[in-house]
């Protein structure tokens, strides 16, 4: 219910023939299909035999982005970024790409992910005069990659000596003068996929970025692989490839929430994993009812899986307001109209006297669930019953999605029993989180999930000395 | 498939308690959950004590209105409007509401509908001296009221004598210095309801906006009915209600299209007509196939219809980008990405290997749906039956809906054989359009079904006198 | 100082090459000549073969518009129009050209100017069932066209007709679907001039316009007289000429504020009539002193006469600081920077230790003017004597000049003595009323000294039954 | 004529009562003050306990600082900084103040200058593993004090310590967590002065910011004094000054074009050095005439003076439009109207049979001058003395001006003679390069004079590698 948010989307191209491929509009129209990483801010970042501009705002892609300004950014290698500001206001520093001049020339960085020992890192560049403008890992890396240029012999060399200093996520775009280079953090933490077209080569965060501008998916990108495109063709740098799938920790909850349902991500679709946690919801937490529905649009998938399962017929119960803006006027607390009648209206001769199963992909604070419940009980629902297609939130995330403060969480102030009767519901189940794996398995890799278990699979980083900055 | 726009959605208030309920705040929420009737332009007009503030532009409700405008917009009676406009660029002049002054003071208009001897009206009034501003025929309907009242004892009076010389379709709402008139026409032909809220009276062109400001339905406005809120109460003015419910003609698009399914019109749920008009497709062109999907979001719940009614399961097949903006810029014609893929993905995992039976609401040019067959098939699917929820579209709508010129109507080239080939279709079917009414057997209102049976309501206008301006 | 607006100027162009010299851009050149006579709003139609393009709204010239829609806007007979509103905020409703449909087809119209009985005509027009949508009196003035023309043989016919109806000021330019019309009011209240730039002929307000466009002036339009661009030529109807210069009412206004120093009215060059302001004002009020500055940038010019006439050497001593936007935000009452003290800087190096004597166009409220006065004294001048190149402001203006309440003018309350105490001037002078005329000797026509003298040209208008719209 | 750019103007506050003088509105009404020194982009940063909020963005102040932006930036201290950026579209990276995080916390800097040997020491930096953002000096400063700041005991020191590194010129503000601290470079290139308001401290680059506050002139910064507003005090760290004036190279150009004619720098005041320009001027060039106009705005103080001492009448001859702005369309080269024609306008009146001799600050390509002198000349002058209130451009400058391509300067291309010819002029003359100081007798520092000399304070750098970022 848009209360998580992960921080970014990644796309590239090295096209070799710009002249029949416009490159930016590439990036662009990819972007748009990575948008739901990320809506705060993007940048494409072009370049142009060395020459790069590099256009970034606040806004979506369709706001920062014109046919005048597109067309201005010739080029034949690119990268682009969509991005989830945890700040707010005017604040443009950490828009990506970053873009940096160092001793080699220009490297351009597109980043999706969390290091979480970054503060660490930061902290021993400052100890050496180092100084910082943003306030986002991305920078930290940026200045590794530079200082070990000094001794490697090629950017993509040193970019394999800064991995293993890197704790978190991290799928890296990189453009140097000659090169794009793709990397995946060892433990697939994030995805990252490579495609074709043509006879250029794309990689993008998701597999539906390639769809929507007709690139033909090649391969995943494997955790600690490093690829390289330049004028030679398209080398793998496979030395630092982690082949122990266990070892790996792919965020589970790009299946559940955050990637569109048309990609698949490391051999699983995400489309499947939803209609299979709609169907271990349905075997868990079986209840005897009229129909099925879904909070749209995330939880739609989910409640055709439960329908399948338990056979209780799958309808539509809410209808979702697509005309809600960014500048909408929150209703004041003592108005009639909440935010959430404006946002979502019931079907009332869908849902009337009917005993109701409603899922949803999670429960964050827990108040908006509140209302829809009440919500469909005002249009005459019999029962409302509450399923989650994830486990409970209970543990903070390192890895690059914005979750609330632990204290704020529903599932770690209140149990199930509690919250049920919180959120007015006639009954509440969330997927077992020992069997939320159960939902993927056509994925290569292991799944992370920290923030169900709290079993991570770095150090938990310590508090940040955060910047003072706005 | 949005090549079909209606010009309006209207909204009203007589608000007996402004200092607990915010006037112009309820229109502009009520404003919402109506603006998918309409979305280049919109406006609000609120009466303090006969000072009238009107403002409208270009955009959505978002867009025009901030919370420093809106909290400037004091009073205690309001109208609004929301707009689809067929002139581009910076054409400001039609946008509703239309405020006038007059003989008695001042007239605010919001009118939802198409008056079809508009033209014909307005040489008459030219031929008398009078000058027009407006292309639209609401600025005929203010002179027409303005001439009636140098006569008529009260407005209501001149407005009720102005109904018989009108021809069309017109829900309309008309706040004079001291009263909220809400009136539709004698045939019905556009929805509008009267609810209640506390001590206040609202009016609304759907249902689903008394919802989601928290008010309570009362009745449907009769056809012919005028409605009088004042200070001293309600009154309604039946002299002109039309008693014979076969001589109506409310549109039956708005079952299919326009209407929101969370609304209820004239007894009959636009969700419950939409789930009987995929019954009905599934009876009168069965097909055997192995999944149901819907086009976005229109066709989906005629798709749940068919399901239901063929047994066939439902599933999801296209996923919609929800983040194209009014500033998209559309891929070249020679481009590999098309438009269409970048606004719609197929699910490979959903379709794959499936015979698909797909179900959208109009074909009108015929050009997306082409291509969304074509994206199935590239998704895998074995089969492709398209079935629309709707007859064949093939005579021009005189009364509010804007369908593209007939001679580019798909169904006025092609026969259903004919068009299906050029889709690429392994079948095609549309809605009979002698069962059509069925769909809707709630309805206390015969229909208009004239762009499908080119049976008009009224006589058919001359081709009007175009105005010079663009 | 700023105080005081006009409402308006105007261009028309019809064009016999429009191939080698673009019509809509000729009049955008045009109106930044123009722009100081209105800030508020602009716009500008093309007329192209009777297909007008009409483009308006808020804003500077420059803001307005862009080389797109300059771009789109073809034709061979263009008008257009600056315009100072008098009502804020987003009320576009009275933004100029006016553009209507009659019943002959179309009417454009730009007026500058203001007529004085226009609510008198405007309530007999209502208590004919007319409809009104803007405030301003040209909707008047079109009503009245439309109504004349319907008896009349031709357009310009039917204006012809209309003028003995009209009290006031109006210098009109109206665009008919084949011909560009140009109407001075009989008094000459406003001014009104034609060009010649190759074939093509042109009128505006104001002789610097065609300077700035490389047009050749070719004479003032007469008072009462009409002039026909068509295309068969030019023919100008003076049967309407009113010949008697005495009995004419040129605004004096214009000489001392409102025209640009390089235009040319009536024969009587503008710099020229500031001059010898400043050369009056040094015979009728003389003073001792060093230095003579005046208040940029209206007051420069008549301290630059006031110097040579008195042989006090002129200087500069107040600088404008000329990035004062629209959404300067103003200093609160208690803070140390006043207004003036950011718009205006004194050189002390100039006037540190001098008698100064100041010279400013007008004092309306007074407020500004003592502020300034204070900064020269805290920049060390010795004496500071205001000298103001305009007689005292005691009266309203009905004819198109924006002057503040009565009760708020200075002048009206306060004898010149008092207010000089009050400014904390060492002396004050003001142009005498009964010798104001003779800064213009060249000017053909007789002036209009009303708002100084309380003698008006024509009846005063009773108070107008004001619009209800904000 | 505008075709010279200084890159920046600063202001600091160190502000002592900020509950009764709002921090950040004081900046920004200084900052309006200092507007003519860059109109591209500004910025703000105030800190509030060591939390900065920095607000920057392109535009003029009244563009990027709105009321609510204002109202959330809360602090007792503050820099901000106006700028010309020399890179065009929207390039937002080299925008002031510039704020980083180094091992300290944070550090904002504005600078007014330009460091002729950064490229230099930024590939020194960046042979130690340094990454850079911008294209700035800036920020090579920047990384110095950090790096310095790793010995330093205090960042005041740090700065002392980088100062000997630095060529060219550099006024600086330096907000550390609990500093202001002010410097200016040991030749004293660039203008910087203190001030004092109430009990708080401020420094300018101009003294006309100061007085736009109401804040007292305490006295310039010398020529390398660190001066250190903190908790305890102002603390003047005089161990570098530059004690010998001869040894200065303050920017004759100031005096001549960048500052505002209402400040004081080192004693000078800017508008008596404008006029004896014009006084050197009428010595040197002399010439038979009846009037001396100068070119609005920066040539009329110069005309005053060429006025007084050649007993010419002084008078207007040309009006400035003051409504162009940043979207002007520029005429295409074969329309009739030129560029100057609607930016500038003769006034016949004035200039008519006249020999005039015209005033201007400077010659760049010429080609303004040329159209200017034609303008004239179709009004009548009888005569056009051009006379330049400054020595020929023959040279390049390191230090901040952005004076156009060595090879597009009309002196290096053309002697005086040939110049006059193509000018179209009567007669033309430049200020004597070996007099051009005595304009300016009352500064307390000698002056950098490379631009028209060609010898320069410091080596002249070798041209530097530029960024490959557009």
């Amino acid at each position: 219910m848009g209360n998580l948010h992960e921080e970014c989307g990644v796309f590239g191209i090295y096209n070799r023939t710009p002249e029949t491929m416009d490159t930016a509009k590439t990036v662009y129209y990819a972007l748009y299909a990575l948008q739901h990483r990320g809506q705060e801010a993007c940048g494409i970042a072009v370049n142009d035999n060395n020459l790069i501009t590099l256009v970034k705002d606040l806004g979506l892609v369709h706001e920062v982005f014109d046919e005048k300004t597109l067309s201005a950014m010739k080029g034949s290698i690119a990268i682009g970024h969509v991005r989830y500001s945890t700040t707010g206001g005017n604040n443009r520093r950490n828009i990506q790409p970053l873009g940096v001049d160092y001793v080699k020339g220009s490297l351009v960085i597109a980043h999706n992910g969390n290091v979480s020992n970054a503060a660490a890192l930061r902290a021993e560049l400052e100890a050496q005069g180092a100084v910082f403008q943003c306030t986002s890992d991305t920078e930290v890396i940026a200045f590794l990659i530079a200082k070990e240029r000094l001794a490697a012999p090629s950017v993509e060399e040193a970019v394999a000596r800064v991995v293993p200093r890197l704790e978190g996520s991290f799928s890296l775009l990189i453009m140097s003068p000659r090169k794009l280079i793709a990397l995946r953090d060892p433990k697939g933490m994030r995805p990252l996929c490579m495609g074709r077209i043509g006879e250029s080569v794309v990689f993008a965060s998701e597999s539906c970025a390639l769809d929507s501008i007709g690139a033909e998916f090649v391969r995943d990108v494997q955790p600690g692989e490093l690829i390289v495109a330049e004028p030679e063709g398209v080398r793998c740098l496979t030395a630092g490839v982690n082949h122990d799938p266990a070892s790996c920790a792919m965020c589970i909850f790009e299946h559940i929430y955050f990637a569109r349902p048309d990609s698949v991500i490391d051999g699983q679709s995400v489309y499947q994993a939803r209609i299979e946690a709609g169907r271990l919801l349905a075997r868990t937490h079986p209840v005897q009812a009229d129909l099925v529905i879904g909070v749209p649009d995330s939880g739609l998938v989910a409640a055709l899986g439960f329908a399948k399962e338990s056979g209780i017929p799958y309808g539509e119960g809410l209808i979702k307001n697509r005309y809600i803006g960014r500048t909408f006027i929150q209703p004041t607390q003592d108005s009639r109209e909440s935010s959430v009648m404006i946002k979502l209206a019931p079907l009332r001769r869908s849902v009337e006297g009917k005993r109701v199963v409603m899922i949803d992909d999670s429960i964050v604070r827990g108040t908006t669930m509140r209302q829809i419940v009440a919500l469909l009980r005002r249009a005459g629902a019999a029962e409302v019953h509450v399923r989650i297609s994830a486990p409970e939130f209970l543990w903070p995330c390192y890895y690059g999605t914005d979750i609330d403060e632990r204290s704020q969480l529903a599932s770690v102030q209140h149990s199930p029993q509690e919250l049920c009767r919180i959120l007015g519901a006639d009954s509440l189940g969330f997927l077992p989180v020992d069997q939320v794996e159960t939902i993927a398995p056509d994925s290569r890799l292991h799944f992370c999930k920290a923030c169900f278990s709290g079993q991570y699979p770095y150090p938990v980083p310590e508090v940040a000395d955060k910047t003072a900055f706005e």
